[in-house]
């Protein structure tokens, strides 16, 4: 028998070259070992699907709707019932039985899926691996000259990690259970297995109680899930192998449960909803027996109405100012020798724990809950740096990675995909932070812990214990409407680095496979492209929304934050809080965090210098793509005049115009194979300098602090493309 | 007090003036007067909405509703609750009382609205009303310079017809309850107030019965509505305003019937669902007293389940074959001495009606019922030719016009807009149709009924009976991702038809109110434009859908059923049944029936030739579009490289990149003021003529039986506008 890594790591070759020798097969998680047969499997309207062996609801209703979803993809009518039949099934599905750890950590996930010109047979050990089969055949149908086809192929494939998740932060902004079965579905897609719901926050209580009513009543605008909601959406996740983890937020980022229950706070009050102070300040009393009293009763209750295993009880940004000033905690503390408001924390951490563990339930908690005696079954989810993934298994923690893995920063996908959950250095704010947010109400939050680090790499027996990674969707900028499009299909690159071999790791064959995710995506119904499109007409008004459209390929979003600097720099003026349930509807706000139009002209071009056969349809594209945007700042310019959010975006389309024009001008000569001219050159680096300027200005809350980008919030993405076209012109190469 | 018509058309003349004085508002039906004023009311995050004196649930539903839409439409975070303090709230709701005719034509739905800068008011005396009055406003509603604004007007509105109907066919593709209910938020939009449910036909039966099950399990393919779906539909209907007339097709249309319960037929079967010949030959069998029990029993059912007080029971195209062939019902009809089919049809319909009558229902049936002794209480619903809405009229009849609204013929709005409910000459089919049709399975469905005609105009005793008109979207080629972007928004010149003064027709004004239209749909989510780009996608494969969608802008359907040409020509030569349900994946499949980017060009076209203010940016538009079209052939052909429904369509995508040519050299011309050569004039005239050659073969059904359209089955959309181009520059002027 051969061991099992060099099976692996021979898969993933294997793989490679295929794709590349072939055109790459559009699965996203790329499967741990993948072999390309001879021919297709030709998908028309006899396709049905068939079990044979174990078979349950659950399976049933994952099939119909697979082949509910091949009807959207191809557009053709077939029947959605499993073929009781059996044998002239196009996909035969084996499943060796129920598995007794289906939405557990430990589900067998695993799956064997080979596909013939003469037909597709699944085989998985337990349900889990079904679902993750089926994502798979789905994504392997595709059109070509000759129809709807999936490609002869012998997948067998199992995750990294046992925890792939997505947080929604549902507090800030609320998202309805519409938008949270549309996640779902998508989720399903790109096999991830964890829905974090962010439910509580200062500015929002958004599931129902039934014994504290005044959580979501008085903690809310209104807006929060009814216990019969959360069963719904709890049956859709497990419907799709995918485990509803609920967070309630404690002792900190809890004031919406001080609304209702001012009792419990460390402070007196009063708290109302609405940005102040006490957002951040407000923190439960935990020197006060009614608090666990209060907390026994309602973690009860959600204990009961989420059954997943564990519970997360959040434990993050404490800045312990309420109960420094209070008499009566410090008192406590002085009794208990507790030091700090660390060891205090930890106190209060131990309490919950016992709470949950006598619901049955495992805690989660953020990584500040990580202090000395911090009981050893408690799951650490890593966040401020890879430097606490790193001291949470060193301490023998089960570690959930989410440092690296933050939506709300705006990063491109490669950024997220470049990171692997087991390299501890990987991700935290760099070294001059400190200094930069100095006299900043952020500078509070920032400490040691959340510095990169330089520490060595996991031990073997550190890299067990890290269960996975939960990619972060933050909601501070982030509503209803907007969500879809900042989180899909970008999280398919966060899905696949928590699946897929270490490995697997080539950013341009990753955005290739992105771009079926996204195509596949709208088949299922994903809002991402036609909520985008309805804000644009939103803006638009009276006017065709194309102009915006095109604008919106070559720009994207400040990054890392950047946009929370207007807000910071006002809070420090004024020395209120700050309100992070606006909604605006600005451009940058139409916005997704990265433009994979940008991304796409950027392999073209890439494509184009590089040569050989089709090179004279890249030089059309590309030409063709150049002068489309250049044109585009006259018809965007007449949108922009009736409309009153535009204005500031008009430097933006001007910005791109003068960016097209310098690829147009570099292409024309690269094409013409004349040296280049010198003034030419430094005209162009000219531009493309005030370009990486404004990047810079642009790249982080830190920078943006310090030196404020365009009040468009904009910045180029097709800059370092333009700059390679220039480079090429002025090397004739 | 002035006469009612001179006020009425002073309104609409003062309407145009201050339209075309100012920005035209984008009211859409247009109301029977308005009265621009000064200054505009701000729409901000303090909208709000109050009632005075009378409010019921239904009204706090649609204020809820109204604010969420303005929601969306404006991004803006408004409390959707109506505000119970009243004199603060934006819109205050004035409603004189319940409505005892609320969802009968005779509701009152008239409405007064006047918005100034300080508030607006809306008084009506109804519920129907005041759901009219506020679909105006949430119109209103618009993007400017200053912000979210509504212009100051004063609104004094009504109907001018009852009955303003959408008819959609979901017996030959089903579509899903939320189709439904996305069709009647559209509708409120416009005003329409009944949606006709096709429920039945020779391709399906979709409603559950409970007493004869085996009319929804042996007559469909498992798609139907259930009665729950049906009362859910019902009530989201009644919250709108809307109406749900059902229709069930009898005696012909009915092969799904027999398919369950083949003892009721003329002839004795078997009936097999599928296409075959009894599509069209199978009848109930009128002579039969099990077939009246039957009904009685049906329709009985039926009419506790739809609670309006009307019930469709269709009567169109009985071919009678079965009857002729049968001798019992030919000894039947000696012996009543009914003399043909029509008669026999007549003692059918009679004794239906009676059954309807006990169950306290009028009949509504399609004009094919109109024998000499209908019962004068039955409305005729006139569909072959606007000759039988004159003929139904004068008969007595309560008469709903069809003739002339089908959304299935792929006409542009301009058409159906053209169309006045009371020219009896307005539509039909013309004179040598019947000798072109001679020896195809159509022949035997028309008559001369069916032609056009030159009967004299009305009488205004007759146009009294004229309660309104129903645009029908059959469903041969539509289902269910195609029905929204078929019936939306070209149906909104219908609904303006229907609802305002016969004097409000200028075409260009309505189309620029219709894109108005179209973009609030999208914030209502309706899914016209999201479906075309989920359908384009599929096409597009791993590519970029771009291109399709820029082809898409500039090509439209064949027109009036010439689609059903190959099926016919199939049909023929095999003598076969014609399959309806079919569901493919064409690129013509993805279109709408008009492109309105395509009448936008048309119209910058004529305002950059009027010249005057703005014609340098209209120049450039012109250009950029033309440019944009011409370059598109290339990127389209590297897409349908690697789609097989895809080749077919480069042969109009190469028309496209020819006429745009003509065009931009057109615009050189022109704008150079030189003399047109007449050698490029003969050969820009002869790209023309080719086009309008290709135009005519699409233009009908009964050309295209003649001489086939393209394969593509698409026609040039911008061919007029490029003439225009050329015949200016050809003139100078």
């Amino acid at each position: 028998m051969k061991p099992k890594t060099l099976t692996l790591v021979c898969g993933v070759l294997m793989t490679f070259l295929s794709a590349k020798a072939q055109e790459p097969m559009r699965l996203m998680p790329w499967p741990a070992e993948v072999q390309r047969g001879q021919g297709y499997l030709i998908i028309d309207k006899t396709f049905r699907v068939s079990f044979e062996g174990y078979r349950d609801e659950l399976l049933e209703r994952a099939a119909t709707r697979l082949v509910r979803n091949l009807s959207a993809k191809t557009g053709l009518s077939l029947l959605p019932e499993p073929d009781p039949a059996g044998q002239t099934a196009s996909l035969r599905v084996r499943c060796d039985g129920a598995d007794a750890n289906f939405l557990n950590p430990q589900a067998d996930e695993s799956y064997r899926l080979e596909v013939t010109p003469q037909g597709a047979e699944l085989h998985a050990h337990g349900p889990a691996g079904v679902l993750r089969g089926m994502a798979s055949f789905f994504q392997l149908v595709g059109l070509d000259q000759v129809g709807f086809r999936a490609p002869a192929v012998k997948i067998v494939d199992r995750p990294r990690f046992a925890w792939r998740g997505l947080m929604l932060d549902v507090a800030r902004h609320f998202l309805t259970l519409d938008a949270l079965k549309r996640n779902l579905d998508a989720m399903e897609l790109v096999k991830m297995n964890v829905l974090e719901l962010h439910l509580s926050d200062g500015e929002g209580f958004r599931v129902e109680s039934k014994v504290y009513p005044k959580l979501q009543q008085a903690g809310s605008n209104g807006d929060f899930y009814t216990q019969q909601q959360i069963r719904e959406l709890v049956a859709y996740a497990r419907d799709r192998g995918v485990r509803v983890v609920p967070e309630i937020e404690m002792p900190g980022h809890c004031k919406a449960i001080l609304v209702g229950y001012p009792e419990l706070a460390a402070a007196p009050g009063p708290y109302v909803m609405g940005p102040d102070l006490n957002v951040m300040n407000g923190t439960l009393d935990p020197t006060r027996e009614e608090a666990y009293q209060f907390l026994s009763r309602l973690l009860e209750e959600m204990c009961a109405l989420f059954p997943d295993p564990y519970f997360h009880t959040g434990g993050d940004e404490v800045n312990g100012v309420q109960w420094a000033q209070s008499a009566s905690i410090q008192a406590f503390m002085k009794a208990r020798g507790l030091k700090d408001k660390h060891e205090l924390q930890a106190y209060f951490t131990e309490r919950v724990r016992q709470i949950l563990a006598r619901n049955g339930k495992t805690m989660v908690g953020w990584d500040e809950v990580l202090q000395p005696n911090l009981a050893k079954d408690v799951v650490v989810q890593a966040w401020r740096s890879s430097k606490m993934v790193e001291r949470s298994a060193g301490m023998g923690h089960t570690t959930l990675v989410s440092a690296g893995y933050y939506l709300d920063y705006n990063l491109p996908a490669a950024a997220h995909y470049g990171i692997d959950p087991f390299d501890s250095r990987a991700q935290g704010l760099p070294r001059q932070a400190v200094e930069m947010v100095k006299g900043t109400p952020v500078a509070s939050y920032i400490t040691d812990d959340n510095m990169a680090d330089d520490s060595p790499l996991m031990t073997p027996e550190e890299e067990k214990r890290i269960a996975g990674g939960i990619a972060c969707m933050w909601g501070e900028f982030v509503w209803n409407e907007k969500e879809e499009m900042m989180v899909w299909p970008r999280v398919g690159a966060i899905a696949e680095r928590f699946w897929s071999p270490a490995q697997v790791k080539d950013v341009a064959l990753m955005y290739r496979r992105l771009e079926g995710v996204d195509a596949d995506l709208q088949f299922l119904g994903l809002r991402h492209h036609s909520n985008q499109a309805m804000m644009l007409q939103r803006l638009a008004g009276e006017h065709d929304a194309g102009p915006l459209a095109t604008l919106a390929e070559a720009v994207e979003p400040v990054k890392n934050l950047a946009r929370y600097a207007p807000r910071y720099r006002v809070a420090m003026a004024t020395g209120q809080g700050i309100d992070n349930t606006v909604v605006t509807t600005r451009f940058v706000d139409a916005l997704p965090a990265e433009s994979l139009e940008a991304v796409r002209f950027h392999a073209t071009v890439r494509r184009m210098l590089a040569g050989g056969e089709g090179s004279d349809e890249l030089r059309g594209e590309v030409r063709i793509t150049l002068a489309r945007w250049r044109d585009n700042d006259m018809q965007l310019q007449i949108v922009a005049r009736d409309s009153f959010p535009l204005p500031e975006t008009i430097p933006a389309s001007q910005d791109l115009k003068e960016l097209a024009e310098v690829g147009l001008s570099a292409l024309a000569l690269w094409e013409s194979k004349q040296q280049a001219n010198a003034d030419w050159l430094e005209r162009q680096r000219a531009v493309l300098a005030r370009h990486r300027k404004i990047a810079e200005g642009c790249s982080h809350l830190l920078a943006a602090m310090l030196a404020p980008p365009p009040p468009h919030e904009l910045m180029s993405a097709i800059a370092p493309a333009i700059e390679e076209l220039v480079n090429a012109a002025a090397t004739g190469r």
